[in-house]
């Protein structure tokens, strides 16, 4: 393994997005992300996608100069165009509107269209509760998995996010997938030979499947939850999708035209002021809030995010680490 | 069984409500809930809720005479302060500016406060859903469910409504308790003495427990989906609590001090207009929403409320049907 401070590591990051093609605020805004993912020990969303942004830029499937358009839809609506990049920068560039909202109107939402889609949404959603607001985030993917009841692809892994602001603490946030696994965890059962547990995935006449070439190729992944995670996933698929005018997942999958390229879609944020709910008494009414949290940890359960933050305190001073294979292959690509 | 055409039911229920000391306009609200419910063929939350009306009214658990107080918080927030008033009235008086609200800045939130709670969200966002608006809503409940890897209880059945507009059809909507089950199904098989499913609960070590004695009286009921599932309980937890400074759902069963009475707290409604994200594309991207639910219902696959919409289309016809103590019981709150 290689030891990186988190300053070299964003350096590397950032040297190979220029080095290959990306305009430097481009560069920026993805080496945040990415070196988010690895300080809070996501190594699937860290310095690894930094590999994926160089390949996709190769193959044509992301715009490395895309300049974002901010259009300010209604008075509770922001839209940006981000004209085929990366999502981070599109975020970026409509946040201080969205909060601006929000903060003005008490909801407000921003709607990303045309981006490539390759992040966690937690990114995002912790930018909004640490300014104070609650948030959520949705965004479809490919058409991967089958509705409850069937054994047809229909949504994408289609993640949900969600974030509370803390006074003093991280906030509370949350992001998954309404999949029941992501669909890499699936792959690497395959890569493996190794039979998935029930649950995952289904065959093409839908009758539960634990072989990953079948669910894979023939058959679908499931959600998770049943019949209420599919209806979650059907929710993100309309209102990041048809709602914001967006791909859904299976135009998406048509998109991509049989490459491995990321989604290209749109995303829906949402937030909501406390201030604006509450006025005077929002102190009092957050303190409540964390009553909730006291009596989750206080039982010995765990907020979603902990793993994450414990994770993040360690990489603030020892660095993070990195198989030394990945990277030779990131050094490769500032040659 | 006795068998009444809607307008018998609707009489009935109206009549008793009246009699028993609700002002009219109360009445009206909730007779229309119940009698959706009736006619979709949820008993549970049909006729059968008379009875709960007039004995919390008895009991002193609601407002018969609450006027709610529409309050116009922020450009995309009404807040309606219900007054100890059952729900349906104070979502009556805050929908045309909530739908107002939506329309002029694309979207708007209703936070209805101090309501007395026993009806299922779908009613609500049918109402905003037929308006050609996307809506969620969001309520806590009574603490029974514990969070995941915990065994004491932190949440309610806290459940998530959604709706979609459909042109020409009933709307996309689904409502969903994020506990696994309905704590009514858990005292069900307690009656029967029956054991419940792994999966529904847990006893007081935060075992699994098939034992719904167990589970009601020392442990916990769980969510469904697990962490995820535990994650959105949390949320709505939050969101229809303490952001809209009403109850947690710890808080409304420490109010409700050991009665039987139903929730008194809070619920948030988001809605969401179409027209403002899309403009004049609205009923082209409307159009695409539509393969969605094709690719769904193709592979025969069910959407979530097609149960209710074919006993709807069957009452309107034959009326329903309800059993004969029921009717005696209603009857008998007419002397």
């Amino acid at each position: 393994m290689i030891r990186l401070t988190l300053s070299e590591a964003r350096t590397l990051a950032h040297s190979i997005l220029l080095h290959n093609g990306f305009t430097a605020d481009h560069a920026q805004a993805v080496t945040d992300t990415i070196v988010a993912g690895e300080r809070d020990g996501c190594a699937s969303h860290g310095l690894y996608r930094v590999l994926g942004c160089v390949s996709s830029l190769k193959a044509g499937k992301v715009v490395a100069d895309a300049r974002p358009e901010v259009i300010d839809q209604a008075p509770s609506i922001v839209r940006v165009d981000a004209a085929g990049g990366f999502s981070q920068l599109a975020f970026q560039a409509g946040l201080p509107l969205l909060q601006a909202k929000a903060r003005s109107n008490g909801i407000a939402a921003l709607a990303i269209n045309r981006c490539v889609h390759f992040s966690a949404l937690w990114v995002e959603i912790e930018q909004l509760a640490e300014a104070g607001l609650v948030a959520l985030a949705f965004t479809p993917s490919h058409a991967w998995v089958a509705p409850a009841g069937g054994h047809q692809p229909v949504f994408g892994t289609n993640p949900i996010a969600f974030g509370w602001p803390r006074a003093g603490k991280h906030p509370y946030v949350f992001d998954f997938a309404t999949s029941a696994i992501a669909r890499g965890d699936i792959e690497l059962h395959r890569r493996a030979g190794k039979a998935i547990p029930e649950g995952w995935g289904v065959d093409e006449h839908g009758q539960s499947s634990t072989d990953p070439n079948v669910v894979l190729d023939r058959g679908a992944m499931l959600t998770f939850g049943g019949h209420k995670g599919s209806a979650l996933a059907a929710m993100v698929e309309l209102i990041a999708g048809p709602l914001i005018g967006d791909l859904t997942s299976a135009e998406s999958l048509a998109h991509a035209d049989g490459s491995k390229s990321s989604p290209y879609h749109g995303e829906l944020l949402i937030a909501l002021d406390p201030k604006r709910f509450l006025g005077d008494a929002a102190d009092q009414h957050l303190a409540r809030a964390e009553t909730v949290f006291e009596s989750i940890e206080g039982q010995g359960a765990r907020l979603p995010s902990q793993r994450r933050y414990a994770a993040r305190a360690r990489s603030l001073v020892e660095g993070v680490e990195i198989p030394e294979a990945l990277y030779n292959d990131l050094k490769a690509l500032l040659a």
